[in-house]
């Protein structure tokens, strides 16, 4: 039953269910006795997340950039005042949603160059990267009608149906990319299913 | 009488006088006929007023490069929406601080390394670099006088002494370093003063 901290993101696109099954995974981790903080982006600090309202004004007109440095801001409070300190307390960190996200929608998604996303959120992280990332994989057309039924979809969610066509690609060419790191769900499965399959991944880095 | 566009920036400490000058210049700039843009950082766009509120937020805790980030993403949006085409459509355009505010408040000031600055800088100015930048040169001790009887400071406003005579240092480096497109002004001159020295010194570069 030894472990090391463990820093675990969960990507993928509106509507996969990311945030239930982060409180899944968060409950069964702090049932076992491991002592786990639950964050998620942009936001985890007061500053990033009045930079998350910024971010997802569906009032507000931005280029890629602007998006993509507004996310590194968020991302670089987080690491610092969040992420960081919990995992050098012996924490484990579930992030909803982490750097990845940015490489899939503003690289991917947006067309900003992959090799200027890269460098810079190699300093906006500080170089940490998660030890597992878990991708709950889903057919935007899916994803967009579920984000519909919520109603008030936010700046991102109103892309069209093209940008996040080119989001679930990147998510998917990431994954293929690091096998060791990125596991990928399919996020159609029942949630209590698709919460034992990712309990049985996790469950076996930590104790094997 | 013949001039091409010109980008003009103010920068110098809180308390200056920046904003009064820019008007002051603005009216003579139009008086003589030459069709002029105000803009001011951060801001200048809705979304990059939104940042800026984010910014100056005396209540939220930021790290350097999150400042740094947010100011840049506020530039980015800035000289894509604003300054870029006003320029481009002959206009002159006059710019309440610009890309040299970060290296002087957040690299000099806030100890992030200017080589880093300079190059995320020059990515989100699209190159674009001021033809003229007035300098309002002024005791820290002074402005921040001023700025304590204005009441309600902001979140750089409330940064120590100290921070800001490295401020001000950092300023009248990047003025030294750059001869042909700085000229500093001693802040404390009277008002009608200031702004007759800083007509003539445009005068002179629009009109010979």
């Amino acid at each position: 039953m030894k472990h090391g901290p463990l820093f675990i993101t969960f990507e993928g696109p509106e509507g996969a269910g990311k945030s239930t099954q982060v409180r899944h995974l968060a409950a069964k981790l702090t049932a076992t006795g491991i002592e786990t903080v639950v964050t998620r982006e942009p936001g985890g600090t007061p500053a990033s997340d009045a930079i998350r309202r910024v971010i997802l004004d569906p009032q507000l007109e931005m280029n890629a950039l602007t998006e993509f440095l507004l996310y590194a801001a968020s991302r670089a409070q987080h690491v610092d005042a969040v992420i960081a300190p919990a995992l050098a307390a012996g924490k484990t960190v579930l992030s909803d949603r982490f750097a990845a996200a940015s490489v899939a929608y503003q690289g991917y998604g947006r067309g900003l160059e992959l090799g200027f996303i890269d460098t810079l959120s190699a300093r906006v992280t500080q170089g940490l990267r998660p030890g597992l990332t878990i991708l709950l994989d889903l057919d935007p057309h899916i994803g967009l009608e579920r984000v519909a039924e919520r109603g008030h979809p936010d700046r991102l969610e109103q892309a069209d149906l093209e940008f996040h066509l080119r989001v679930r690609a990147g998510f998917r060419e990431l994954a293929q990319a690091d096998h060791h790191s990125w596991v990928v769900f399919d996020a159609l499965q029942a949630e209590k299913a698709l919460a034992a399959a990712i309990w049985e991944t996790v469950r076996t880095r930590l104790f094997s």
